[in-house]
Order: C-alpha cells, then sequence, then structure tokens
C-alpha cells in the first residue's frame, strides 16, 4: 500500500472489484447490479472500473475464469462412451453449481446483445473447453471408437448442444439419466436397425 | 378514438407501444432501448407501459410473436431426412432474419436473468415450436423412419441442439453444408460400421 507500489495497490482495487461483482451477483442477482454498486461495495470510484473494463458483464467474466479454476477434466479409461457419461456429467453439475453456473449462465445472456462479450466469453471460456474436448474426442477415432471421418468440433456440437439447448431454454439441466440417453443416443443411430 | 370506446384506445396505444419497441431494438440495438424510449416513440405515458407490461423484455415478446406468424412448417413426403433438411434450412435462416432473429436472440439472452420472461418465452413461442416438431418426429417413428423407442422431444433436442448451441454461444448459424452433416450425423450413429 506505500507509494512506492501503486501498481500493487491497483491490483488490489482490481480484486476487490472482482470480488464484489461476484458476491453482488449472487446476492441480489445479475439484472440488478450496477457499476455504481459494485464500486460501492469494493471501495473504488466507478471511473477505475471503468479505466479496466467495459461493463459490468466484462468484471464479471474476470470474476467465472478465477472461479472456473480447472473444469471437469476428460477421463481415459480407453471406452469413450463410459468417459464422455462421467466428464458430462460433471461438466452439467458446474452449470447448476452455485454461484458458477449462475454466473456463466448471465455471461451467456448477456453475451447475445453484447458482442464485445460475447468475443471474450468465447475466447476466454468456451474455445478452451472445446480444444480439450477435441483432444479426447481425436483420441477416440485414433482408437476407432468414433468415426474418423466426423470433424471433432461437429461431435462436440452433437454432444453439448442438446444439454446447452435445455439449459438455456428451459433453465433446467438435463437429468443425468437423459443425459445418457443423449449420449447413447448419439453413438447409436436413429434410424431403425434392420 | 371516441370516448365511447375507451377500450379501442387502449388498444390503439398498445400496437403503438409493440410497434415502437420493435422499430427501436432494430434501429438501437436491444441493450440501448429504454421503457422511457418506447413511450415516447409511442407516444404514451411510461405508466401506460407499465400497466401492461413488466418489462421492455415483454413488450417485445409481444412483437416478435406477432413477426414470427407461422415458422417453417414441417414437410411431409415420407422421407424424414431430407423434410428435416428442408424444415431445419428455413428455422436457421429466421433465426439470422432481421428483424426476427435479432428479436429472438435478445429475448433468449435476457431469459437467462429474468425468470417470468423465460416462462413467457418458452410458453408462448419455444413449447409450440418443440410440439410441432413432435408431431413430424412422432409421424416418422409411426412409419419407422425413426427409432420408436426414442421420446420425441430427446430427438428434437439431438437435432435442434447443436444449431441452438452454435447460435448462442457464437452467433452465427450453421452453413447449410454443417445443418445436413449435423442430421446425418445424429441419424447414422458415430459409431465405426465393421
Amino acid at each position: 500500500m506505500s507509494p512506492r507500489h501503486p501498481e500493487r495497490r491497483s491490483e488490489q482495487s482490481a480484486k476487490a472489484v472482482v470480488q464484489a461483482a461476484l458476491e453482488l451477483c449472487q446476492e441480489i442477482g445479475y439484472a440488478k447490479v450496477s457499476i455504481e454498486g459494485i464500486a460501492s461495495r469494493a471501495g473504488v470510484g466507478k471511473n477505475t472500473i471503468y479505466r479496466w473494463w467495459p461493463s459490468k458483464a466484462a468484471v464479471l467474466l474476470d470474476g467465472l475464469l478465477e472461479l472456473w479454476g480447472g473444469a471437469a477434466p476428460f477421463p481415459d479409461t480407453g471406452d469413450i462412451v463410459a468417459d464422455l457419461k462421467a466428464q458430462m456429467r460433471a461438466a452439467v453439475a458446474s452449470l447448476i453449481a452455485d454461484p458458477v453456473g449462475l454466473h456463466y449462465r448471465a455471461l451467456i445472456g448477456e453475451a447475445q446483445h453484447d458482442a464485445a462479450l460475447a468475443q471474450d466469453l468465447h475466447e476466454r471460456l468456451i474455445r478452451p473447453m472445446v480444444l480439450r474436448a477435441n483432444e479426447r474426442i481425436e483420441l477416440a477415432q485414433r482408437q476407432g471408437q468414433i468415426r474418423g471421418d466426423l470433424d471433432p468440433e461437429l461431435v462436440v456440437e452433437l454432444l453439448y448442444g442438446p444439454v446447452y439447448h435445455h439449459w438455456l431454454l428451459t433453465g433446467r439441466t438435463p437429468e443425468p439419466a437423459r443425459l445418457d440417453a443423449i449420449i447413447d443416443a448419439t453413438f447409436a443411430s436413429m434410424t431403425p436397425q434392420g
């Protein structure tokens, strides 16, 4: 806090701002949070926040990335269907985990009308998750467990698309049995087998 | 406009409010639209709007439902894969159609932190679409083109989930070839066939 270390004081202020945003979102809900409210809780001026972040959503994204930590890892037992069921069950649990899921859902919502946030959210959170999933899927393709002609990103969308569709349009995530049914159906083909 | 017909004057005011909300969202973007701005454009008082709608999103939902009209119908040529490809291509076109897609996307975004809106959007717009899709899928099941043991709503999520996932997380919709690949993969099974 000595004037010889202004960057350290800045860092402490930045942490206080992010922490205040996380707390307020959890306490009163994203829609009611304001930059003024964050500034007041963090004990900084509004201009300090606007110097570092363009919007309350940008502050919350920094907070979410801190909380997120290592998202559900992909196991490798050699059985891709079993591994996906385990991984997706853990991933879905984090979508409804308070506060991570709350913040993530609020940011996806805000990204629908904030293009800069949408790009940040995609680059910093979603894209890295997709790339990790791709790796596991490519391994399964090399092991002959997923058709090699399928684009790994298409496979991610086939598996995760139904989960996000359900979550974002109903506010609920699929039950474990439903999640298994999504994965089984994706692997089994919807066409009746003769 | 005679005082003997107050309900008619109300109806005209309501139409002006909805029209103003649609225009403003298209002109300045959903995030910048305010109830004040809608009231001013429609030539009514703010309180008139709040008497009928809880939020700007609720006004916009009424407007979207008017614009939406008959969404992409499901053809029935007897070939479910061809019919789904035709229907989903038309449906995806409406997701990026200006202004329908813009408004729909803004409302899905807002629904992530407005539970009352989420319920309205689901009941009035999404649920009826799902029910129409279910009918076509059940027909395909009776015709032996889709496995009869699959819940029709699961089939809707398997098909539409990847589209919405892509759209809501990247802001873009799948290209026609990608859309066909989603449908083909869902029918074909991801497992290599011997």
